[in-house]
């Protein structure tokens, strides 16, 4: 069997506006998905509740929420209460208090251990390296990186079914995203992408993820469906 | 700061044999370890507790005892109920189905994170490529492209303080881990590398675990302390 023949794929899905971008992308190109949620010891549940209706209204096979207890580990500010979300604007000099370490090579390893258990050919995050520059697991040489691991740690990988790692959002600003977007019908007032959303998913309107998403709609003169608290 | 000076290291402990060998080694050498045991769904939950004490008895500077519900995804018999563990001798032919997809990309990706929060250089995984040929995760191809992707995937890489991926035991048998353990004074007694162990940790004898184990000893003429049912 080549990756040619297998239509199905595994969307990470974290409820916020890009990955919901990259599911209805996945699901207008006719492909078949199982969604992934996880849950990693981060403020923002809400986001998990929205990754659930996303999920629903795109009509995946199968939608899973994981947990992981990276509180364990710590050293972010989305996974340790003791270090606050800034709200300072941002910086693309240096990488934020708010990247996880090693978090998407967690999330792309759950996806990969679903992909091989579904027999899905393709892998989708929805990660960006214009607007999150100062994340390094937001890269290209991080998605080809994967990639070529996916494909040399698997049974699928060695018996010739190999991984694509797709992220097609990655050279994209928050601006463009939300155009291809909303022309695919994505309802962003689903979404939540704030850093420290309550827990009815209102979105605080200060932190980075909320200025870039802000920003983003501005550009393009559309109005911001989010719900602010 | 380079890689040489950082004497940390973080080491996968499952509590069996292999990686009880591997932070005596790391012990022996002078090197300060955080340890990490991950349970992931398996039936052998008796690993975890012979991982504490493992941990205990060799001074780690932390143990840590994460949860990731891969029983969610499936796909191996140490994670499906209703898939039975195999006990009718090891194929070198075919992958078993005690391999779990993506298992050892996903310890590596929480240890990377720990090493990057505890600013540790050096990631140690027990694998071992001889007696488990089968699993492609066991792998030198597979160490390497861990090392890679580590590397372009964190703040610590990309900042030029780079993370070595090492699998000392890689090359080596059975036999020959046991005698290295056996000189560094690894309490093998203490370790549980049965597929089934009982809650109190005592091995079935049938599994191609146990199997391994037994040979190995009986390989070098070594009385076995392992407790079977």
């Amino acid at each position: 069997m080549s990756v040619a023949d297998r239509n199905t794929s595994v969307v990470l899905l974290s409820g916020g506006l890009d990955s919901a971008t990259v599911l209805a992308l996945v699901r207008s190109q006719g492909r078949q998905a199982h969604s992934v949620s996880v849950r990693y010891g981060q403020r923002h549940g809400a986001e998990l509740d929205a990754a659930r209706r996303i999920a629903l209204t795109h009509k995946v096979l199968t939608h899973r929420e994981l947990h992981v207890d990276l509180d364990l580990i710590g050293g972010s500010a989305l996974t340790d209460t003791d270090i606050s979300i800034p709200v300072g604007g941002v910086t693309k000099e240096e990488v934020p208090v708010t990247y996880v370490p090693a978090r998407n090579t967690l999330l792309l390893s759950l996806a990969l251990g679903l992909a091989e258990v579904v027999d899905a050919a393709d892998l989708y995050i929805g990660v960006n390296a214009v607007d999150y520059s100062g994340y390094p697991d937001c890269r290209p040489e991080f998605i080809e990186a994967f990639q070529h691991l996916a494909n040399v740690a698997t049974r699928a990988g060695v018996e010739g079914r190999g991984f694509r790692v797709n992220a097609p959002l990655i050279g994209m600003s928050k601006a463009e995203i939300i155009r291809l977007g909303l022309s695919l019908n994505v309802d962003y007032g689903m979404t939540v992408s704030c850093y420290q959303a309550d827990a009815r998913g209102y979105a605080c309107g200060r932190c980075d993820a909320c200025r870039l998403r802000r920003d983003g709609f501005n550009a393009i003169g559309v109005a911001d469906p989010t719900r602010y608290v």
